[in-house]
């Protein structure tokens, strides 16, 4: 009980300015899901947050920095929900797990983040940079649902290909439900990913 | 030789009418792929055909028109070369032709308007549409290219995901040239999507 007397009036205020940096980031994902980049602004992401403009860019001076570290951000909660999961029973279940990474409004996000930096220069570098951070963790949580062993030759690309895949059928889903036939593919697919995991 | 008297003095014009037409769709692609939805505009895309806008727009009445047109125009072009090769020569060459597909121009192209689809009301029903015939044609490649049995248990499911699959791939090579990887990736799989096929 009881900060330190030092800090005991800032403590409030520290805990308010996390809540709003918070919000922005959870927004900035929600916008660029919905909106795409080119409707994202800080002004409406400002807007959907009920923060002010100039809290937002307080936090975040540009629009660049806003939404990589919203993706970021999300992609980190994310990462360590699907840590203090338990370990799926069987390959199925880890497979469903696997796609379900791609299937919600963080993969939309990210998706509409990448695309724009194809098209921007002053983008492009910094989402670069994210997108392996978030590749190397989606690994790991991959190989530990899968309960994969990378020694085993041809293990992790394997596991990479099933990434792949689970990516594309994200994209499948992007203007449509692609729900039935996504059950379809992940059934057999699991089969097939079970088949090349335990030999 | 010679055209029927009656067209005779038409001919010339359709020729180049036509000729307008495919630049047009062309380079609709190009600049949708290098520029992304927000940078193509019907002006962008004239002056990069070389011609006018009023001839652009006699063509194209809407930029929707414009768009949607050549992503069909190019896909189709692709599938009557695809259509003309040799069938490869094993699983592996195979899985390669499969993910070339999503590694070009057309793909990046494809991959802006469907993201921008995604936030676009107007452009949205008839991007499914495409998508929806762009799918079934790049299927039948796949199964042609692969020599696949429908007709078998699983079969037509293996294929979907390796379409996904290639698709998620291509989204891995947006940003930086994933080819290294996707070289070691495609080498596994197709000895995984032999062994699901052959059984």
């Amino acid at each position: 009980m009881g900060a330190p007397l030092t800090t005991r009036g800032n403590a409030p205020k520290q805990d308010r300015s996390r809540a709003t940096r918070r919000r922005l980031l959870q927004s900035a994902v929600a916008c660029l899901a919905e909106r795409g980049w080119t409707g994202s602004t800080v002004a409406v992401v400002a807007e959907h947050a009920g923060v002010t403009r100039g809290a937002a860019q307080h936090h975040f001076p540009t629009r660049e920095d806003l939404f990589t570290a919203a993706v970021e951000y999300v992609a980190e909660e994310r990462s360590a929900v699907v840590r203090d999961l338990p370990r799926p029973a069987g390959v199925r279940e880890a497979v469903e797990a696997v796609v379900g990474l791609y299937t919600g409004e963080l993969f939309r996000a990210a998706l509409q983040l990448w695309v724009a930096a194809s098209n921007e220069p002053q983008l492009a570098p910094r989402v670069v940079a994210l997108e392996a951070r978030i590749g190397r963790e989606t690994h790991r949580m991959a190989v530990r649902l899968l309960d994969a062993d990378e020694s085993a030759p041809g293990v992790r690309e394997t596991v990479q290909g099933l990434l792949d895949m689970a990516r594309g059928l994200g994209l499948a889903n992007l203007l449509t439900d692609d729900g039935a036939r996504r059950e379809r593919v992940v059934a057999q697919w699991a089969a097939v990913v079970e088949a090349a995991l335990r030999g």
